[in-house]
């Protein structure tokens, strides 16, 4: 490979997507790449992304289509509209890009991005703007998974000023990169005014941040394999429940990765600097039966016995609500929650579904006596704030035949195992 | 505590020692401190460092006089020369005023230091200008070990702002802080140049890069503690030798953790980056008998057999030396180590001492036939680099009583536990 630094030394044995703005970045990706004939034959195809926001883009589509006639690479130009929400436009366009590159892209294909030195050093600079931890200050990571691929971003150990050598050794044309445009006005002001307020007393400012940025990256991946080891260890066999006695054992900050990391497997919304702080301070030490909890984005973690609970925030059922179910269709709660009977076509019995008003009871199979509901919840861990939103089935005389799909009385399940069918109750499926 | 950010919330219960220059950052902390009654019970002293490097230097020895005066506070004044060599004053400086402190201190005595928040953003900056990784960028640590005690810097969460507010509202006096003139050239264009710039922009610059240096502490402790447990998973019963299949289970970035903290722990010289590198690529995949090896600063990692072994450099002992020895002062051979009888006064036979010509044998307590030398040193796992300096006791009918103090002839094994003595053979003590 002819650019200085072995920008290649890595290169996937996959077929390569490369997304070619026409700036001086992606054409000297592009044009690297191109001259590889291992590359060539794995497939190397570009994607250009037409904002619609730049007055010139027509024009730079064109030159984007020429370049890669010239080099025989073939290209897909994608239009997107960028959506300006609260985030501002450098996200949106962002966001639109990737879904625009996930669009083409086939399992194992590697998206090849051209974002160089220069980038990661500004990029590590704004985080620690930002008072990020290690996580953040790792910046750009050179591989990652991506769409049903990955992602790799070969020049990231490169200057822009080794770009620019190379593309003149070259005689390659290019043209003003669209990104330079979309970038945020902070970014810009630190590579017009602070880098070069740096790089005059740091003539390796830039290479000294990137290197920083690397040296987090290779620390994260440390910590995170610390992270998911400390989890494992305070997860049983319910992956919504961390046991609180285990987060006791670690160290505060290892607490604070483990708990964000269970959060974000969960599918659940980021847990929040302060989320943090009220586990330590209210959550952990809370008595078993205090039901202290913390609620953020629609999610919640509640306190209970020993363990942590988290999940989405579930609206109440109203307190009195009644519906008649012949189980011929799912019954729809209040709170969005669903009931279905499934093997069979419909009910022996007309039932009525309510949620508990105190004092039920139900008799179990293998029982003559029957049991109080509140002291069976109890036995088998339903935690308190999820007991009220219990549907519970019902015959016309008011005796329980099942408390949602958690316990059936005797004649309920005699009656479901003779027909093979099966009671299901579904969350809310947002 | 009148400080906003309750700087003294993890104040110590032990007697304090604050290093007091006279400057703002020092003249607030001391002013705080001395007014809380708990720190004034447990015991509160002052240390100046009287540099002899300002002009002014007397004059601001009288302001600390008086100020402590004032406020009933024992002062010791100690002056130091600073030794300017080739790390700069300011470096030499600091380890002038470290060595006072530490002259003042008893076990569990606590310094306390005035470094603030824009000391930390500064630091931080200097750091990551370097390059370095999650280590470097933690700077500052509020709490460290130092000398017989601790060292405590309580004003490291406050703006110089917040300090120079205090200072006004109580009607304090101070003088221009001679660190402030000691500190780099480096720091000074930070302080006048560059952060004022970035806080143009982010007001609250300083406070994020002091944010960023103490999630990186936080993490370095993390990392800290899985270094131990992976440098005591690689570690057999010689603290010298790390197994090189245990270093292979370790991702790279915790193999290069491990392999300073050893180093480290040994008391060698800090292992530079491209010695790190040589054992990735040249010592552990080196054959078992290769003998590779990596030196820096006096220091050698051979690889042999599973192990890397480290140690200082020892010097050869030149071919064909030989001395005559009767045991009753210790010998000292070329190379610096010594060899001593411990337990009798004197050798029943009359000696010489030489190193391995190769070809001898010895006769082991419990065996009628003798064994060879160098299959008893390979079995004994003596590493090839040592064998040559091994010295051999011999009688002046050239028979091998000891090899230095690991294997002993049956005669001299005899007569070692008749007399409850013993032969010790010391290395070169630096």
């Amino acid at each position: 490979m002819t650019i200085p630094g072995h920008p290649f030394h890595d290169r996937p044995d996959a077929p390569l997507l490369v997304g070619f703005s026409g700036g001086l970045d992606s054409t000297v990706l592009l044009n690297a790449l191109a001259r590889d004939p291992a590359v060539r034959r794995r497939g190397l195809r570009a994607i250009h992304i037409h904002h619609g926001m730049q007055a010139d883009a027509d024009r730079w589509t064109v030159h984007c289509n020429s370049v890669c006639d010239s080099l025989g690479i073939p290209l897909d130009t994608i239009r997107v509209t960028v959506r300006v929400d609260g985030r501002g436009t450098e996200a949106a366009a962002r966001d639109a890009r990737h879904a625009a590159f996930a669009g083409l892209m086939e399992r194992g294909d590697v998206l090849v991005l051209g974002h160089h030195r220069d980038d990661q050093a500004e990029t590590f600079l704004l985080r620690a703007l930002r008072g990020s931890g290690v996580d953040g200050l790792a910046s750009i990571r050179r591989w990652r998974e991506f769409a049903p691929g990955r992602l790799w971003r070969p020049l990231l150990d490169t200057s822009r000023e080794t770009l620019l050598a190379y593309a003149t050794a070259h005689g390659l044309r290019w043209i003003e990169d669209p990104s330079n445009t979309d970038s945020s006005f902070d970014r810009n002001f630190l590579r017009q005014q602070v880098l070069p307020l740096l790089r005059s007393r740091w003539p390796g400012a830039e290479s000294a941040f990137a290197r920083s940025a690397a040296l987090c990256g290779e620390a994260q991946q440390l910590l995170d394999d610390g992270d998911a080891s400390a989890l494992a260890a305070c997860t049983g066999r319910n992956p919504r429940v961390l046991s609180r006695a285990a987060l006791r054992t670690l160290p505060a900050a290892r607490r604070a990765r483990v708990l964000r990391r269970w959060i974000a497997g969960l599918g659940l919304p980021a847990l929040p600097a302060h989320g943090v702080a009220r586990i330590e301070s209210d959550l952990l030490p809370a008595r078993a039966d205090a039901l202290a909890r913390f609620q953020w984005s629609g999610a919640v973690i509640h306190a209970w016995r020993d363990g942590l609970h988290a999940g989405a925030m579930q609206d109440t059922v109203p307190e009195g609500w009644k519906a008649t179910w012949d189980g011929r269709e799912p019954l729809s709660l209040p709170n969005g929650s669903r009931l279905a009977l499934e093997g069979a076509p419909v009910l022996p019995w007309t039932c009525h579904v309510t949620t508990r008003r105190g004092g039920e009871r139900i008799t179990l199979p293998g029982r003559t006596h029957s049991h109080s509901l509140k002291h069976l919840l109890q036995d088998l861990d339903v935690p308190p704030w999820q007991r009220p939103n219990l549907p519970l089935l019902m015959r016309t005389d008011d005796s329980v035949l099942a408390v949602a799909d958690l316990v059936y009385a005797k004649e309920f399940a005699d009656w479901l195992d003779l027909h093979g069918a099966t009671l299901r109750w579904l969350p809310r499926s947002d």
